[in-house]
């Protein structure tokens, strides 16, 4: 079993092409017992974004705080707090902050995929 | 893909013994792309709880809101806003709300444990 506080696990920057002040923590994964998946959150500064990109496995995302958008397959969708995704396998992707204040976000994915 | 308000997902009461004052809402799951698991949001109104209970399959939480605690295994841990958890299969646990405000968290569970 595992507990812990979010606001206490480091956040890194995230530094591959296309991201812009985005900050990655790991809350939970194959470390805390969660076999094959991990729960990162990802805080993006003010005009933040995480790279346009697509790979084969999924995302689950959870809103926590801010207001945004996330590019899915070049449409944009407006997200804030409470708004909920899933993007498949292979959808081109991107979450963007659209505001000077800070915008955080829950993000699943396979423990395969949790590098990139 | 799927794009989703939380806020606008109906909220089900959660009428099993044991449980005092719990909504629950199905987020993310098979239905939205997600093979095996489901994203579920619970509120815990004042003095709420979930039923103290175990079962063969684990439990990954992010508190969103609130203060309370998380009983596992016998011992009371205190959570609040951030808080995550890995509650492993078989392992005895219980969410409380500690205030008269209510408390809400995500919980993530396969999606066969999803009913109970």
């Amino acid at each position: 079993m595992y507990i812990g506080d979010a606001d206490r696990i480091p956040a890194r920057p995230v530094e591959v092409e296309g991201a812009k002040c985005v900050k990655k923590q790991i809350l939970v994964g194959p470390k805390e017992g969660w076999d094959g998946w991990v729960m990162r959150r990802f805080t993006l500064g003010g005009d933040g974004r995480t790279p346009e990109h697509s790979h084969p496995w999924p995302h689950i995302a959870y809103v926590l705080q801010g207001e945004g958008s996330v590019m899915l397959q070049g449409e944009e969708y407006p997200i804030g707090e409470g708004s909920v995704a899933y993007v498949p396998d292979g959808a081109v992707h991107q979450f963007k902050n659209r505001k000077s204040s800070e915008m955080t976000f829950l993000c699943i994915v396979p423990e395969r995929g949790e590098d990139l």
